[in-house]
C-alpha cells in the first residue's frame, strides 16, 4: 500500500544547536520508498546515518549560523503488513528468545519494567500464551488511561503513567513496552506515519517480540495497523526522539500527513483471530 | 600488567530459570586473555554470544532441572592502560562527536539525565573542558555521596542518589555518566574486576568521550585505574547486570578476587595532568 | 469488651537521643482504660501530652545519659463498637462535610490523593456511595497489594505502593486513604493494638469519614474490627508513628501482645450490611 | 505599618463545586485589620472558620447553580514586625521545644524531610547554631534553584525542587521547609500577601521555629519581610492552597495587589545581625 507522506518542521534557533532528527522512514524489504525528498535551510550543514540502538536514519545537523531552521521532508512509502493467524504463534521461553531480542527485555529510561514485575504478573500473568498477554495490556492500557493532550512532558515515564492514568501515544507505548518486559517478552518503540490518523502527527506504539517475531501493537487505536510507515525503532522515546536539541531552538511550526489513494484500514473484524507483522 | 581473576556464583534453583551473566572478561587489542576456563554445573545449557547494547560477552543459560547453580570463571587479563597529558585532550562538540558515542548521550534506565540538566549547568557549567567537567563531576561525587553498602537497591537511579546521597560504586557510576550526559559528554557504564579492591567484588565505574576517546573515571576512588579488567561497557546497569534472571534463583555464595604480582596502582602523582585511556 | 495489653521496647542508645513514642491507648467515650503502667529505664525524663494533629497521647523523652532504653507499657483497655446498618449510612457533599474532617481530604506525606484522582475515579468513581466506594478499596487494596514484610521502608508511600504492590499494614493503609482522599472521602491514619493479631505487632488501618461519621476499614483483614484499640489518629504514619527518633538508637527488642479471655471476632456474617464505628 | 489589600478571583463553573479559600488576612495581635470587605457572586452561600491545621480562616463556599464565580477580597492590614539581634537567639533541642512546634518537623505532602537528611547534613550540618543553619538553607537555595515561572506544578515536591533546580516561591518554600526540619528545626508554610512585590501575587515563603519563637524567611528574596500580610501557616501548601477546588472550575481572571503609602522595605543593611519576626 502506498502512502505519500509529508512533514515540516520549523524552529528559530536561539544559539547554535546540533539536532538529531528522526523523521525519515526505514527502507526495509516490506516499506519500499520512493521520490523520498529531505530539505534544510540553505547553509546547514547535515549528515545520515543509523545508530545501533535499534533500527533509524539519523540525521545530524548544525545549524550553524542560521537563525531559522525549517526542515521538510516528503516520501512515498509502499508498505505490506503479513497477517499471522493466531495458530500459528508461538511461545518461546526467554531460553530460546532470538539473540537480537534479548536488549528489549531490560528496563529502559521510560519503561523501568523492573519494578513493574508484581503489576504485571497480577494483571496479566494468568493468561497462558505471549501473544493474548500483549493483548490484554492493550486493552487495559486504553480501557484505563486517558488519552489526554498537554498531561505529560517528555520526563514522563511508564511508571508514572501507570498511577497517573493519562498520557499520549508516546506514554501508551512506553506503558506497554514496560509491561511486556515485565512479562519477559522483548517490546521496543516504534515510531512512524500513520495514514489518515486524526489530528495528523508523529506517532508512537510498541512491537512485541513473540515466538521470535516483532508483532504490532497500538494501545491508543488511533492508528490502523496496516497505515503506520515505520521511521525508526528503539527501546524507547530516549532513542527515537523526533528531534533531540543540543544547544537552544524554539518550535514554532510542524505538519505532518500521510494519504493514500486507496487504503481501507483494517478493522476488528479483519484482525479476529490474526496478529499483524510488519517486519517480513 | 597481568592479572589473575577468579570469580564464583553459587545460587538455589527456586524454579527453572535462564540466566544472562556478565562475567567473562573481554578480549581487546589492549586487554589479552589466556587460561581461559568457565565451568557451571554439569547439564545445564550455556551458550555465549555478544549483544548490540555495548561490549559484552553475555552466557545465557538455562537451569534446566539443576536443583543447584553452581558457577566458577578463571582468567589471566593482561592489560595495558595509556596515560595521555591534559594538553593533549581535545574539545569536540556534539556535531563533531563520532557517531558510536552518541547513544551514550541519551537518558537511560538508571542515569535520568535529561532531568539533571539545570543540576549539572549550575554546578559544572563554567568550567570550560569536557575533561575537567568529567573531573569536577567525580569529586563532587566523592565529596557528596556516602558510600554505604545496602542503602541503596537494584531499582535506585541516579535521580535517587542525587538526593538521598547514598550509594555503592553502581550507583556512584550512574550518578557520574547522568551528570556527563547533562553536560553532553557521553558517558557509557564499565563493569569489571579491579585489582586489590577491598572487599573484593565486582566493580563499576565509569569511561566518558572526551575528544573522542574514552576516559575511565572512578568517583568512589577505590579502584586504581590501571588495575581495572573490563567485562562490558553498556548504558548503565541494565545492560550490563552481573546476572540478570528469569525465573527464581537465590544467591548462596560469591566470591570475586583479582590479583597480581607486580601491581603499583597509579596514585594522585602519576596522574597529575594526565587521563586514562583503557581501550587503545 | 475488655483487651490486656503489653507492649515492650528495647534501643540501644548510640547518642544522646530525644523520642517521640505513640505507645499509649487514647481514652475515650468508647475505649476505657484501666491498670495502666508505663516505665521506663531509670534517669529518662519523659512527659505527656496530645498534639493538634489528630487524637494522640505522645510521649516525649531524653535519654541523657542512658546507654540503653527499656520501655514498658501495660492496659487494660475496655473498648465498645458500634455497627451501623447500611440503610443508616448518609452521604454528604464536601459542602457538608463537618469542619474537623476537612483536613483529611488533603494530600500528606505518605498519601499523596492529588495524583491518584484518575485512578480513583475510573476503579471506583462509577459506585453511587462513599460507603460502598471505601469497601471497594479495601477489597481492592486486599486483592490486588501482596502483604509481604520487608518489601518496603519508612519512605514508601501510597504512590509507591499503587505501582509496585506490595507492602504492609502501613502501607496498606496509606493507599487506603489516599484512594478515599482522591475520591473526596475524608480518611486518617488508625494505629493501634489488634486482638490475638497474628504475628503480633503494632497494626495499622485507617478510618473514612462518611455522612459525618469515621468508619473504621482494614485492607489488610489482619485485624478484627471489634479488637481493635486506638493508640493514635493523625493524616498518615507522618503523624502517629510508634517512635521518632532525634539522635542514634537501634531496636534491639520489641513484643507487643493484646489478648482477651472472651473475645469473638465480628466475620463476614456479622458484617454482612453493617459498617463498623469505634468512634462513639 | 498598614497595607492596603485587594484580591480578585474569578472562575468559570463547570459544574457545582465546592471551594475552600484561603485568601483572608489573619487577625493576630502583630497584625490588625479594618475595613475588611469579602463579595463573591449572588447566590453562592459561603461559611468562615478556622481549621487545626495551622492558622488560617478558611472559607467554604458552595457554588450552586452558579455559572460563574467572582470573588472580590479587599483589607487594611496593619503590621508590625520585631526584630531580634542574633546574641539572643537561642538554640533549643528537641527535648525542649515548645509542644505546638513539634508537628513541624514531620515530613508533609511536598516537604519530605525524611528523605533529605543526609544531604542536609552535608550541606549544612557543620553550622552550629540553627538560626545561622536556615539563613545558610535560604542562601543556598536562591543561589542554586532559578526562579522560573511554570516549570513546576502543584505535584511538585521538595524532593522533585533539590534535583530539578527550578520553582516558583511556593517550591521555594517548601524546600526551605524540608530542609530545615531535616536538620530538626520545625519549619511551617507561611502564604500571604507581600507589599510591593513585582509581579504582584499570591506570595509563600517560611518560618522556622529557633528558640522556641518563628522567624520568618524568605529564600525567593521577592519580598521585603516587612511588608507580609498573613493569610495562613501550615504544614506547606496542601495545608494552605489560595483554593482547593472539589468539582470542576476554570480560573478566569485574578489580580492581587498590597500596596502602601509610606513602606521602606527592609533591606540587607537593616538586616544585618538581626531575625524578624512576625508573630508577637
Amino acid at each position: 500500500m502506498p502512502f505519500q507522506i509529508n512533514a515540516e518542521l520549523h524552529y528559530q534557533v536561539l544559539q547554535r544547536s546540533t539536532v538529531l532528527l528522526n523523521i525519515h522512514a526505514l527502507s526495509t524489504p516490506n516499506q519500499t520508498l520512493s521520490e523520498e525528498q529531505f530539505s534544510i535551510t540553505p547553509g546547514v550543514s547535515w549528515e545520515e546515518f543509523p545508530l545501533e540502538t535499534g533500527a533509524n536514519r539519523y540525521i545530524r545537523l548544525d545549524t550553524g549560523d542560521a537563525a531559522q531552521l525549517d526542515i521538510t521532508y516528503s516520501v512515498m512509502a509502499d508498505t505490506k503488513v503479513t497477517m499471522v493467524s493466531h495458530e500459528e504463534l508461538h511461545d518461546v521461553s526467554v531460553a530460546q528468545i532470538r539473540r537480537s531480542a534479548l536488549p528489549y527485555l531490560f528496563p529502559s529510561r521510560y519503561c523501568q519494567s523492573d519494578r513493574l514485575g508484581r503489576f504485571a504478573t497480577k494483571e496479566f500473568g494468568y493468561i497462558p500464551h505471549p501473544y493474548d498477554q500483549a493483548v490484554a495490556i492493550c486493552d487495559w492500557i486504553f480501557n484505563n488511561i486517558d488519552y489526554l493532550s498537554g498531561s505529560t512532558d517528555t520526563g514522563t515515564s511508564a511508571f508514572d503513567t501507570l498511577t497517573q492514568r493519562s498520557g499520549v501515544c508516546r506514554d501508551f507505548a512506553h506503558l506497554g513496552i514496560a509491561l511486556c518486559r515485565a512479562l519477559s517478552i522483548p517490546a521496543r518503540y516504534f515510531t512512524g506515519y500513520a495514514c489518515f490518523m486524526q489530528p495528523p502527527d508523529f506517532h508512537a506504539c510498541f512491537e512485541a517480540c513473540i515466538g521470535n517475531r516483532w508483532f504490532i501493537f497500538d494501545p491508543t487505536r488511533l492508528a490502523a495497523l496496516n497505515g503506520l510507515v515505520r521511521i525508526a525503532t528503539g527501546r524507547d522515546a530516549a532513542d527515537s526522539a523526533v528531534a533531540t536539541i543540543f544547544g537552544s531552538m524554539q518550535m514554532t511550526g510542524m505538519s505532518v500527513s500521510c494519504v493514500s489513494n486507496d487504503f481501507t484500514p483494517l478493522g476488528a473484524a479483519d484482525l479476529a483471530g490474526h496478529a499483524i507483522l510488519i517486519e517480513p
